[in-house]
């Protein structure tokens, strides 16, 4: 097959053969195709697109490239959770102990935070003892044992997401609906689950800026997931305003206690049901994932699984030095809280990372005191900032005061959940 | 300016600033930028096009990136040809000298042939002793002193389109018609003439396959050299058919010199003229080229140039040990004649190259015997092909067969000039 040739037929908007695909993949993780020809096909999907047959051949190539987690010493149907990425998002950390409660065994590979956006591993890492690498063995013994586990992917799985991905950051090719498709939905093929539930985040604060690219990204990947022989369910949900009230790794792992406990933010208590509502039912398990909540089970499901991985609770969650209020400006009501601003206001604050090398402080971040839709006077406090300075507080209080839209008059809270995408029938 | 950004505005179909132009063209030369980057925004330039301000811009930021040829020590209005390269197409070697002979001055700068087409160096070359590299002096000199020289481009002219043109072969980015046109625009500003007629070719043995591509190239090349402050024409002719009899380098000049002394191929002399006849308008000199034919003046400044540079036509040009006919299948009149296969033909009997470096055989080619609209005769020659073995004009005779095409009636010979392009009036 030759290389350019093939090039040529995306430039020219042709569809790719499987073979084609496979062929480019393996070409370039043998190193037989160089940067330079990978970097101008990636253009040219970007510009051109891929059909659900080119992005299911992509993705599977991709898992192909590596490794692929066997589950099924695990027994019963195992879910796993996938969101694309928000502020303030730890509904995995809600929703895989309240499906796990119901009896869905949850086997949960996750990511570090990036950008404005947090990671699931960096908020468990918070918690003194934590393990997040685990290997196959001990993953899998741990689903069976405690019917949960959240660990880290290896890097010997799905390295051609690896490569492709470092490629798209620097030629202007990561916001490509088939490329993201591919590259989400080949790590959780990879991870090995029979079901797969997705949470396509749209909004300010998501990588899909408006509801119909996120849907398109939602029914792509179910397609996927379904096309690779996984059942696969799709929601796309708001992130215009940050989820819940915490942003920053200790500060959610709080907040999912305390609604774990029955208590915390109804707008992310809601959310985190409907989730493990949606594992549950592709589990083809009834029990309500609420009656977790109100039971203590879920609770005690998430303790149990932390000290699986060598958590401990009971030494207490780091705290920051300096905790300051963020006074409002002026009285009114919250109409939005822009998610993007308040995300990086807490990467600034060291809840996150722009490199993927910088250190991260467990500690730091937000808790939002005044929601979307609360009545506001003026100098109460729209949240209170978390950090290991002054310098660090004054410096993100500057850009946050630009992020709470405060209007005179009545807001009402916008719908959280937009959509839900399953499998076209066809 | 940050690169990533710029490469994104190229994808999302966005107008370029000259800043970003130059920006990208500069890095890119200084090897601040990778070959990656510079691929994907190849490719989302010929998926999203360029406008033509952009292209003016990466035209003159490609001029910019080396010497440019100062002609002011030539009196006289200059006037440059180019063709974007056919089968059979010697008409620079016809032309120029008709040019010259009416008074106009003609500085050339021409390349190798690549692919099925020729080049008019390695046409010259063929006559021994004919040297085609000139210093600049040299080169200045000679237009002073004979009217007419042509020389090999300078190496240190627009580097930046060697370097942009190696890239394109290799990522399927070559069929772009901006990259196209800067491509030959910037070889034409930095060579340094007053006019320029350009003739596009199209057909199945150019590079442009149909008449609106061609007319769309010939117009933006027409618009950049307007718009860098040459006058600038063009010709949009046929090349579906090979042109004039001869292909093949020595073949080629024994037709020139042929056409020159009011003999050889009517179609070949009617485009040549019209191409001399273009020159002498945009310099102002009223003389018809045809009376350089007739009255002996053209022939007489074509050996003037070659002897100016070293060539001894008196030595003889090369013949090839091995000259076969190539007979008629059957009877009837030909319908066509596929250029592409005859350029591929001329390649493997030894006259042309497929690589940079590969060795020619100027001795080597083939003369056509029976033109679009001739009555065909089984058994009579098609060609007569000429090489150094039997083997090889057995192996091209096989893949020519193909390329005549025999209808059972009479056939008019098709329109050789299709379309005449000047600036827009705008």
């Amino acid at each position: 097959m030759n290389v350019i040739e093939v090039l040529g037929r995306k430039r020219d908007g042709l569809e790719h053969s499987p073979d084609e695909i496979r062929f480019l993949l393996d070409s370039y993780l043998a190193k037989s195709i160089p940067d330079y020809q990978i970097a101008a096909w990636l253009m040219a999907v970007t510009t051109r697109g891929m059909t659900r047959a080119e992005t299911l051949s992509l993705t599977q190539a991709m898992v192909a490239s590596g490794e692929v987690l066997d589950l099924s010493g695990i027994p019963g149907f195992k879910v796993d959770k996938h969101s694309t990425g928000g502020v303030g998002d730890k509904v995995t950390l809600i929703a895989g102990p309240l499906a796990a409660a119901c009896g869905v065994p949850v086997p949960k590979l996750s990511g570090r935070g990036l950008a404005h956006t947090g990671g699931t591993l960096d908020k468990l890492e918070s918690v003194p003892g934590f393990r997040v690498e685990l290997t196959p063995d001990e993953f899998i013994a741990q689903v069976r044992r405690v019917g949960l586990a959240v660990a880290a992917q290896s890097p010997r799985m799905v390295p051609a997401d690896k490569a492709l991905y470092a490629l798209r950051d620097v030629t202007a090719t990561v916001p490509s609906v088939p490329l993201i498709a591919s590259s989400v939905m080949s790590k959780k093929l990879a991870a090995g689950a029979d079901g797969i539930v997705l949470d396509v985040k749209s909004g300010r604060g998501a990588f899909m800026p408006d509801v119909p690219s996120a849907v398109e990204l939602a029914r792509l990947m179910v397609d996927i997931g379904e096309g690779a022989g996984r059942r696969t369910v799709a929601l796309v949900t708001a992130m215009d305003n940050p989820l819940g009230r915490a942003v920053g790794n200790a500060l959610e792992v709080r907040e999912a206690l305390a609604v774990l406990g029955g208590a915390g933010d109804q707008e992310l208590r809601d959310v985190s049901v409907r989730v493990a509502a949606e594992m549950c039912r592709l589990a083809g398990v009834t029990r309500d994932p609420a009656e977790a909540i109100a039971d203590g089970s879920a609770l005690a499901k998430f303790e149990e699984m932390l000290a699986a991985q060598g958590g401990r609770l009971a030494d207490g969650l780091p705290e920051a030095a300096v905790q300051v209020p963020l006074p409002a400006p002026g009285s009114g009501w919250v109409e939005a809280i822009d998610a993007l601003e308040v995300g990086y206001a807490s990467v600034e604050l060291g809840a996150g990372r722009l490199r993927k090398d910088d250190p991260i402080d467990h500690a730091a971040g937000m808790v939002i005191g005044l929601q979307v839709g609360d009545r506001v006077e003026a100098g109460r406090p729209l949240a209170v900032l978390h950090a290991a300075s002054r310098e660090l507080t004054d410096r993100a209080s500057e850009r946050l005061l630009e992020a709470w839209r405060i209007v005179g008059h009545a807001v009402t809270r916008p719908p959280h959940i937009l959509e839900r995408v399953t499998a076209a029938v066809n």
